[in-house]
């Protein structure tokens, strides 16, 4: 057994397939399985296909129901509140993305607040969609507990990604799509699985101490303990500015959950029935706000491209803007397919095994 | 010489006087006085009445005019986009919130670009203005330049401080204001007056490289090479979320500058003439947007207070939601008086004696 590189658009109707035999409805699992594919193709496996399990179990726990619809709470021309009774993350999502920008072309801006839906993917398909009609787009959700505010021990908040869009003329969006906390889950499996040592300021242990210790970590983390966890961007303290880091966590949670009157990190997962609780909040800001859009695209082109060409450090030969790695990732995938992991390859046959459909090569 | 404690109202009277003296119309120096003492008020000396030498070299640099009214160069239900024309900060900055709130009371929410402006105080006293309206406020400003890019060794962006206000029942707003740098600046100026050597990941040298030579990285931070400077939260390289820190301090370019068609941070205090080029970013967004004013600011104080009884790190006793240390200070503050260090003391006795404005005691 070892990893395989598979075409974009099989990937894609494969795990469609796998999806609807999971008991999703026709267009949830196809708006599932582009999340997913997506997420792959630009080299984020942690929200790619291998998810599949993960969206399995929720389905298996109570937390998440593939049929559900979401359901209209409130709703003026600027805004929606959303509940997405328990529904799929990705489905509920395009819902709400979608009345944002249909409310920004109209109105100006457009802004949506989800409580009881589930996971969405990676925030940048969301906010790229407005970002791709001349908006700004915004995507923010709340998450499964997994970290610890600034002086604190205890898991009470998410990964709590944010991200913001902002097209520019010629070139894909700037998109700074980023987990609030210093590093995703996924990273800390990775370091388990090659036997190495954390750096400082990723994660604290029981008693709210900094600790490189992979191993002990994990432990501690997948145990019944609610103490250890995730820290935010800026690490423990105030020193290197791990209070920044932890506001910006919890404005993620405030946006979600408080103006949606939803569930906040701490209480997502709670109780089995029909929804993780998972909460988002999306945004659309037409430039035209701004005045005309083609030239704010030039102008934030031009300012992109005077970062671009600054000095290098040393050893340095490229200053990245936000999505670009992404969007090269993607490209090439298109082109050359995606690879996949072994473990990742496993769970693919082993569905295609399990319901009968042919293998993915 | 030694430090001094003064009342608010003195202060505020006093450095209104100073600025009056030195230029400013009577509702300039009204507007800019409550911008400097607040902040001295709330224990961020940094951005306190210490600034009124800053302010008067700014005059003097051709790089601000006190007398200079703000023009509207573009205009809808939901937006406008403000030409500073080199005025005052505080006072461009409060007609630019003061539309934002407006709109908002009328059309939900309303925004401001803002370009040809100068430094504006701290980013929390507009954006709890919108919060005091059971509106989500914000605002952004990018600086003069100090930091530099993950992979980039250029100084090309500023501290470029993000605030969010959130309301809250019962209590002060949730109030994020940050640098998205680690630190500002004074804080690297107290370790060199102590002789202290600063931590790994506040700034790299003229190659790039991190260090902690406070002498050394002061010297190059005021020589003429343009090399050197200031990170962002999450630090050098990417390991700990640099690209994070940095992200985010492009992305308040974007909105202050890109939206504004105005300079962006690299540009700032290049060109002597009427304006330093600073731009910002305002933005309120009504809650009643999302459902029941009330009802949303009572489920945020409910997620707030469980933030605040969740588990305490060893050692530690309290774990603070965001606005608190500031607020607590100002209420302090109007009690007992403002501590003013032996430097300002002194800043200030000598305008008075320059102006003829009898010693603040």
């Amino acid at each position: 057994m070892s990893g395989r590189t598979v075409g974009y658009a099989a990937l894609r109707e494969y795990t469609k397939k796998v999806l609807k035999a999971l008991g999703y409805p026709e267009i949830q699992a196809d708006s599932t399985a582009e999340v997913l594919v997506e997420a792959d193709a630009r080299d984020v496996p942690s929200h790619g296909v291998a998810r599949l399990d993960f969206y399995e179990k929720n389905m298996k726990g109570g937390f998440s129901s593939p049929s559900a619809e979401p359901s209209v709470v409130h709703e003026t021309p600027l805004s929606v509140v959303i509940d997405g009774n328990g529904g799929v993350g990705p489905h509920v999502s395009r819902i709400a993305m979608d009345k944002c920008m249909a409310k920004a072309g109209k109105s100006g801006a457009g802004f949506a607040a989800v409580r009881n839906s589930n996971h969405f993917g990676m925030s940048g398909l969301w906010a790229e969609k407005a970002a791709a009609r001349d908006q700004i787009g915004m995507a923010f959700t709340n998450t499964r507990i997994c970290s610890i505010p600034t002086f604190g021990c205890q898991r009470i908040l998410g990964t709590n990604p944010m991200c913001f869009a902002i097209p520019q003329e010629g070139k894909i969006p700037f998109m700074l799509d980023m987990a609030t906390t210093t590093v995703a889950h996924g990273k800390i499996e990775v370091y388990e699985r090659r036997g190495l040592d954390m750096p400082l300021g990723w994660v604290v242990d029981e008693a709210g101490k900094g600790t490189g210790d992979t191993k002990e970590f994990q432990k501690l983390f997948w145990s019944s303990c609610p103490d250890g966890g995730h820290l935010f961007l800026g690490g423990e303290g105030e020193e290197l500015g791990g209070h920044k880091g932890y506001g910006l966590g919890l404005l993620v949670d405030l946006l979600c959950a408080g103006l949606s009157i939803g569930k906040w990190s701490l209480h997502t997962f709670e109780t089995r029935g029909r929804s993780s609780g998972i909460a988002h909040f999306f945004g659309a800001v037409s430039l035209n706000l701004f005045g005309e859009a083609a030239e704010i695209k030039r102008h934030v082109a031009s300012i992109l491209e005077e970062v671009r060409n600054s000095h290098k450090a040393e050893g340095r030969d490229r200053i990245y803007i936000h999505g670009e790695k992404e969007a090269e990732a993607r490209e090439k995938a298109l082109r050359a397919g995606i690879e996949l992991d072994e473990e990742t390859v496993k769970l693919l046959d082993g569905y295609g095994a399990r319901f009968g459909i042919p293998r993915l090569s």
